[in-house]
């Protein structure tokens, strides 16, 4: 007998949604960015692949100073307030790690991402999750709570709707530990709880490449925090966990800012778009802050809705979770992409 | 105050050795690897930034399936003994997360890779280290061993030495939990554990890219273990724990072995001529089964030795450690830096 740790050899897994192989479908069940990264990007990862690959013989930089520099620059802040990461998913792990041991408590909204659930399980702490309130508030939130870390996802996925800042400035009053505000979505929308670092010691505020950025494969994220904070995720990650070509990857797609904004501005005109065009014929959509929008079929019977599409090779994102099951989460693709969506939603009726 | 874990905030962090960044150093400090990886790495990883990065805006294969299904039939296993990993060191990472819980005891072999400690601390686990004999044997290694994970880096690092697979079986039948044999180096010598992983429901054996294979820049390791072990690592690593880039050059230098075997026979015949020439001007040399030698100098004064070849610009290891303070530890580089790296011992004398 293997002696497994009993909460690891106890846990699921977490296991990713469905990925067809073959060509073909539209794609709208994964927030993937529809357009290709900054050629920039291309080109720096062509770059650190000169003379035969000769540079990838050597460790990186364990201290992915050039990023975190551009990042410091980007943001405002001093380089020391901010780390880099092998996705958000690393930086979500690594503060579990940082400040909940066995036993200790994290929270998290229900509905949002679930992966702080998995997290917290490898981890052996306890998971606790609050609910929403019609106006997207959080039902029955504490005024002192002593979790070690507070998860808060804004833009909410799959909900599409952000917290304002005042909110998340009472949350960050109330909470004794870390209140993380998860924005992995935030590029999507104009608001964003980054200023509030400065202002509040435990928020730390978590961004990702993989939406935005076009770098999903990549695995690229960051945070910004506290110095006391990065300090506590340096020791705890992996010292050369960011290969050269992510590390020449994130340098080079934060410093072109003019290609983020032109892509951002494409997918939100067409979230607009579609989410009006749904709401044509009988859907209710959320208003969306995000890459994809939540909506409800005329007749709430969005499994219905799911099957038709797919049938039609167009993935996307259904929920069981009775909370959700009446819509359904599509991201945002291409114009074209979502005009075939929308007929297609259409003709189903 | 922030609710640091107090592990955390009392561990001092793990402090990777210096590394020059202008050039015109001979650098032979971090055991990489002085040839460039494959060019059939280069050209896969070249394919995958097609049509302008596109696939890089799509997640990659969480299961690394490809890669997996590569090294299973390298080594003769069913996929499903097989994890691929960003650089072994998160696999070490996670062999503890899945083994040992807080106040767990896992233990290593002193002198070999300290990360285990550092790793273990992160966790809340306790270290026991165990010393060596002067026939290379685990000092007062117990008849059961109860500890949850038992490390044993062979080739030993940095000592150069392997453990050969009777006196590891008769290991494997002491510990009650895991033994992991960290094969970062075994591709500089001819023998290996990975066949015991047959034998020995309790052995798992990881390896790295980064030395043999010349990739330390991209981050890749392996194991080969047990399905339980792999489906308790699995659920532990972050989900999308490897980049695109990453899992295309992984495959590609798994699938080139004529480029691996012809890179490191070079490696293996300048360190047998190294050695008998650091021989013959009075140093004793331990006779190494690795990419690297561990010397001593006539005068066991190996700190001399250091600082002058560092004004020399030639950057070798040395350890304050009492076990190792009377040696270095050299990389093998290219046999010209190691005839320079020559020259200048012996005028140091």
């Amino acid at each position: 007998m293997l002696p497994l740790r009993k909460n690891i050899a106890e846990m699921a897994g977490y296991v990713p949604g469905f990925q067809p192989e073959e060509p073909g479908w539209i794609k709208l069940n994964s927030n993937e960015n529809p357009y290709p990264p900054s050629p920039k990007v291309v080109e720096a990862i062509t770059a650190e692949m000169a003379n035969g690959g000769e540079n990838l013989r050597k460790y990186p930089d364990a201290a992915s100073k050039e990023a975190r520099q551009v990042t410091a620059e980007l943001y405002g802040f001093d380089p020391s307030w901010v780390i880099m990461a092998n996705g958000s998913d690393e930086l979500l792990n690594n503060l579990i790690r940082a400040f909940a041991g066995e036993g200790d408590e994290i929270a998290y909204v229900h509905p949002s991402y679930s992966y702080y659930a998995a997290l917290a399980e490898i981890q052996g702490a306890k998971v606790r999750t609050f609910g929403l309130t019609k106006d997207f508030q959080i039902a029955d939130f504490p005024d002192r709570y002593d979790g070690k870390i507070f998860f808060l996802t804004s833009p909410n996925a799959p909900l599409g709707f952000s917290f304002d800042n005042n909110y998340i400035e009472t949350l960050a009053e109330r909470c004794v530990g870390i209140l993380v505000v998860d924005e992995a979505y935030v590029d999507f929308t104009d608001a964003s709880a980054m200023e509030l670092v400065n202002k509040y010691e435990n928020i730390v505020v978590t961004r990702t490449f993989s939406k935005s950025y076009s770098l999903a494969g990549m695995r690229l994220g960051l945070a910004v925090a506290r110095p006391e904070v990065v300090s506590a995720l340096d020791k705890i990650r992996d010292h050369y966990h960011l290969d050269r070509l992510a590390l020449v990857a994130a340098t080079a797609a934060l410093q072109d800012q003019a290609y983020l904004l032109a892509t951002v501005a494409k997918i939100r005109d067409t979230r607009d778009w579609f989410s009006a065009e749904l709401g044509k014929i009988g859907y209710r959509v959320n208003p969306s802050q995000a890459n994809y929008i939540f909506a409800e079929s005329p007749d709430s019977n969005s499994k219905r809705i799911y099957d038709a599409l797919f049938s039609r090779k167009i993935l996307v994102r259904y929920f069981s979770d009775p909370l959700l099951r009446h819509g359904l989460r599509i991201t945002i693709g291409t114009r074209e992409e979502m005009e075939t969506t929308l007929a297609a939603m259409a003709e189903i009726g």
